[in-house]
């Protein structure tokens, strides 16, 4: 492993709000989040050298969406690329700014992502997802939604281990509550247990409450080299770890349905890059985002990230240990579930949060309290073809 | 400007036949680049860290077919990002996996190009590429196709210039020339004056024999540190600078129609980084790929790229100065006139070409002689809408 000889900080973030956004275009919602994220840092268009957009692109009208936005936003003519890895796009966007400052290519890049699912109809927009997975032996034979292949997971998650269809409606519960704090979530409302249990079925044992929403939205991080930094901020948040990995997309080539081995191996290098303890990571860390696509996905990663051990995931929601003063406070954004996920902008979004919490200037309802000045992030692209883990830190690396 | 801090060296190189690749899939036709480039560089995917991917996706059954990819080259579970810039996809790649190596995040990255164009029918696959402009102002209203575009470029350029239809047919039977020794290129034949000048008009003044094909290829890349690349190779071409810009994809708000403004700007930003002349860079370079998506667009760049001054581009095809032997020999693979144009691979298939072309191993009629051991490769997406702009040389930064 070879340590970066640049670091990499993070000196403005921005969000737009996520929901139905039919009242905007890809471009207008996109400059919602960068708009914010140019006034957190301080500067203009013309300061920034490279952007870097997460979106799938499928929804859109333009097959490549990049130059409107780029052209709408006044960034016309710094270079640029789009990323997509599924729902982990937003990584890569960060990954790839990341590098660009990294690497020495640039001094200030911005990382966005941005997705406007409602482009389409419901319909057209659950095959795009669905093609997402294997589309060769598993859309094209079998039909399986997104919702369908989770359920794999779940029921072979409850069979193993007693799970219970209450355990996952828990994470909902909390989620949404969480959310209500949120004015940019889709849906800030709290529900309770009876309405995600009442619920209709939508892949057994998988309910509507269990999904995330279809959604439309943007996210922006702004990243500066130390030295650029040191001028725009005094509260800079630092990259001390971002890390990929991938796993297949052919559901019966995985060893089982109980974990996602791209998120295992994701988190053990960025562990290993941030100096944390892969045996116990919690003890450093002090506020977490996973991607809770379905509530099932957010138990899984408990255990993938090596927050509890194996088969134990379940037991952190019923005993609500990832609420604020539970053993790890995890998605205080609302999660997927509940602020939304519009797909290529979920992983930009995370660390718009997590930027926040370090900083700690989200709502005081959902503020975790801030003691190793570390949050950590996991992004998921379909079941864990492509995940990226991001461990962020108050203090230089 | 900041120098990086680490080397990125090409160790490794491999291309598939380009052509109409309905015999193989979309993973088999990138598997064949894969294997050559492993081969190439004498590793195994088990070596590789990080993989970026060109490609469009929109042509393909599956909306992210990077999953499928991996899976199928045994790259599953390395690190994975997906690029898009429209026809400069595959530099995107390449830039991508050039900051893996110069910041620290990978020794070994692997950069592929691909696209299987004809996954879908030509008048489908026309849309696309269509779409690729600008959506909502130019193909919603007018439904100009590619050609169409870039038949504004000709048009302006011979009215301004006095530039005639032959000086453009000079350009395709200069790059099929090269082409007919080039087994990996879809059209390896030559073709005379008459044969362009007495093609089918697509959109005046552009013919047939003045468009790229429609193309399914691959094109990989292997990068190292300078440390690994030692042990790799005895000869080591080394990334000097990839530098990319962008511009309007509204054509109603360019300047003109006798420049690309993004590509001059990538270059200014390329020569400086890579040290080379800006008012004569022929005078560092022995070889060039660029961007002859359309003939019209090779001579632009010729002007674009400071080979010329403004104007006078069309000259250099008129006196035959870009053949071997000439000012500066240009698309000594065919280019994308010849050598065909899968999107997503074009500009990873450059780099491959201009690779060989320094280590003086491609076929000996259109080996370019190498006396400053500087190659540059020109690619750009959309009419400009991304630009990228790369220096190799056989010596380190």
């Amino acid at each position: 492993m070879v340590i970066p000889l640049r670091n990499v900080a993070i000196v403005g973030v921005g969000h737009s709000k996520f929901g139905r956004r039919v009242d905007t275009s890809l471009p207008e919602l996109t400059w919602e989040a960068i708009k914010e994220a140019l006034n957190d840092a301080g500067i203009s268009q013309e300061d920034i050298e490279f952007v870097s957009l997460g979106n799938i692109g499928v929804w859109s009208s333009e097959v490549s969406p990049g130059a409107a936005i780029l052209e709408y936003s006044g960034l016309i003519p710094k270079e640029f690329i789009r990323v997509e890895t599924a729902c982990s796009s937003g990584s890569a966007a960060v990954k790839a700014a990341y590098m660009a400052i990294a690497s020495g290519s640039a001094d200030i890049a911005m990382a966005l992502g941005a997705e406007k699912m409602n482009e389409v109809d419901t319909p057209r927009g659950v095959e795009i997802l669905a093609r997402i997975g294997n589309y060769f032996w598993e859309f094209e034979n079998f039909g399986p939604t997104f919702v369908g292949y989770y359920a794999f997971f779940a029921t072979a998650y409850m069979h193993k281990y007693g799970a219970t269809e209450e355990d996952l409606a828990k994470i909902a519960v909390k989620n949404h509550y969480y959310a209500s704090f949120n004015p940019k979530a889709h849906f800030p409302k709290k529900i309770t247990i009876e309405d995600a249990m009442g619920s209709p079925y939508i892949a057994w044992p998988l309910k509507l409450y269990d999904c995330s929403p279809i959604s439309d939205g943007a996210a922006a991080v702004i990243f500066a080299s130390e030295k650029i930094a040191k001028k725009l901020t005094d509260s800079p948040v630092w990259i001390r770890a971002i890390e990929g990995a991938t796993a297949t997309s052919n559901h019966s080539k995985r060893e089982n349905f109980l974990s996602i081995p791209s998120t295992r191996i994701a988190a053990e290098k960025a562990y290993k890059r941030a100096g944390i303890d892969r045996n116990n990571p919690v003890k450093h860390i002090d506020v977490v985002e996973v991607h809770d696509c379905f509530t099932i996905a957010e138990i899984i990663a408990y255990e993938d990230l090596g927050f509890v051990r194996k088969g134990e995931g379940y037991k952190l929601a019923r005993e609500e240990q990832t609420y604020i003063g539970g053993l790890i406070p995890v998605n205080l954004s609302g999660g997927l579930k509940a602020k939304g996920h519009p797909i290529g902008a979920t992983g930009v979004s995370m660390i718009v949060e997590l930027t926040k919490q370090l900083q700690q200037r989200v709502e005081k309802e959902r503020q975790a309290p801030i003691e190793h000045g570390t949050a950590l992030a996991h992004n998921v692209g379909g079941t864990g073809h492509y995940v990226f883990v991001t461990i962020l830190s108050l203090s230089k690396p």
